[in-house]
């Protein structure tokens, strides 16, 4: 899928794997490659995700991986950094900077630190956020994912933004793994512009049936090319079979803790180990669950062309 | 309580309350002022606690704040900054900070963005800091506090840092709310220098009758001086009935949302309305529940003098 200036992103993104030298600092030129195949395969960045580790990187170091993308002549329309943090000021700092380095939007957790917070106190947040960046082209892609931040962000609660930013509230990613809560959000806010991608491509079929933009998944940084080919031909004859082939691969990666998981199955096929290693909190699989990882995707058939 | 120069810090501290300018920017001013307060009623500083928004500023915030701290002079001894973030490398450079700036230790929260992670994952995230730190002064408090963070601190893992780390991991803030946890870390570690802090003054006395270090409190924010002197008292025959009059306000204050009780109560008896201003996505009490507040604390006969 080609980006065309000004029309908003659509399709499948991953949240990129952020790769780590010996030293754990952000291994920007392994970053880069990645990010290359991925666009290859037709799947756009969602830099700065819970995928990304972006949540064990400091404001800069994510700054700088983004300004190396930039740099390097990627295009920032194909770009959905992830620039929700727990303090508003690094929020705005990190929404301002993927502004003015021209990402199509940003994908904002809500501050995730303090918990069983109000609406009220949700809504003050990502508007403080919209308002001191101030400009009407940012597009915000709110971010769903109450298992890991465990603060949801509630249909009352987008309805509210809605209104009250109608041109900087584009969207959610919805990843509660909960197909009536997307569905819901889809039913109540779809018609009106307002895009949804599932948080994984176990419902992106029907996602798209449903009116939905596209995914953003975890899995699409090993599997992109599948995953994006259903979007561009949801509706084909094979689509049901092709939905079913993407749950094969889905369900062996997540028999396994997700992000290192990844890495290893990286690590493998693109023949660099050096690609396996994780910062803390997260452990790297062991050799014996790499092997157990491959072996069980190559009993599918999975490859990872061109990587 | 005076401080002794390399004596570790005891008795009662207080997560002190952050104060916000209208433009929600850090008020040092303000915060300099309730910190010598809080020294004047003999309650020490973990500035940067759950209680004071700290994850709600960026690292340079609170860099800031503490700079001004010690550039008034107030006395690093008497100071354990939380230093604990997502990011391993804002973690390292907070705690460095607080290292260089004297502090007396730091009280350090797990990474707590990803949930389900390994001891191992996390012992390898405080080991990170330790090494990367590199001084042998560094004195780790721990901080457990689950229903927030939704990361224990386990017993194992106490055990395994003890081991690796004797002379950088110091002890624990225990915020669980849970006595038989607290009790069980004391009886495990308190006979070895493992300094036990129960999160609250409603297990002060308990504590120091299970050979606990004092306590680090919220409430000890309002309610400084009696707070501190049952720590200082607690073998005095009135032990219990003081531990009975601090259970009276700490019950008060539980009614309400904590932090913004808490600077509505110094805004009331400060005379001072700026500092009940609260950081997204806290809100502040509305004008009702602050009289609510006041009215059932006059009731008991609360002050705060000097303030």
């Amino acid at each position: 899928m080609s980006a065309v200036k000004g029309q908003r992103i659509q399709g499948v993104l991953s949240p990129v794997v952020t790769p780590f030298r010996d030293d754990l600092s952000p291994d920007s030129e392994r970053f880069l490659r990645h990010c290359r195949w991925l666009l290859s395969q037709n799947v756009g960045l969602a830099v700065f995700g819970t995928n990304s580790e972006a949540n064990s990187l400091s404001a800069d170091e994510r700054i700088e991986l983004l300004d190396r993308l930039i740099a390097a002549g990627l295009d920032p329309d194909r770009m959905m950094p992830g620039t929700g943090c727990c303090a508003l000021t690094d929020t705005v700092r990190l929404t301002a900077h993927a502004m003015k380095a021209g990402c199509a939007g940003v994908l904002m957790l809500p501050p995730f630190y303090y918990k069983g917070v109000s609406d009220e106190g949700l809504f003050r947040s990502f508007a403080e956020v919209i308002e001191r960046v101030g400009d009407r082209r940012l597009r915000v892609y709110l971010y769903h994912i109450p298992p890991v931040a465990q603060v949801p962000i509630t249909l009352p609660l987008i309805e509210r933004l809605l209104k009250a930013f109608p041109d900087n509230v584009a969207g959610i990613k919805d990843s509660g793994g909960d197909w009536a809560n997307t569905k819901a959000v889809l039913d109540a806010f779809g018609h009106s512009g307002f895009d949804v991608f599932p948080g994984s491509e176990t419902f992106l079929l029907a996602g798209m049936r449903a009116g939905g933009a596209g995914c953003i998944s975890a899995t699409a940084n090993v599997n992109p090319g599948p995953i994006a080919r259903l979007h561009a031909t949801w509706q084909a004859p094979d689509a049901d079979q092709q939905q079913q082939r993407l749950d094969t691969v889905r369900a062996i990666m997540q028999g396994f803790v997700m992000i290192p998981a990844l890495k290893a199955a990286i690590a493998h096929w693109g023949r660099d180990p050096g690609w396996a290693a994780v910062r803390p909190p997260l452990v790297a699989l062991t050799a014996a669950q790499a092997r157990d990882l491959v072996g069980k995707l190559q009993a599918v058939a999975f490859q990872m062309p061109g990587l």
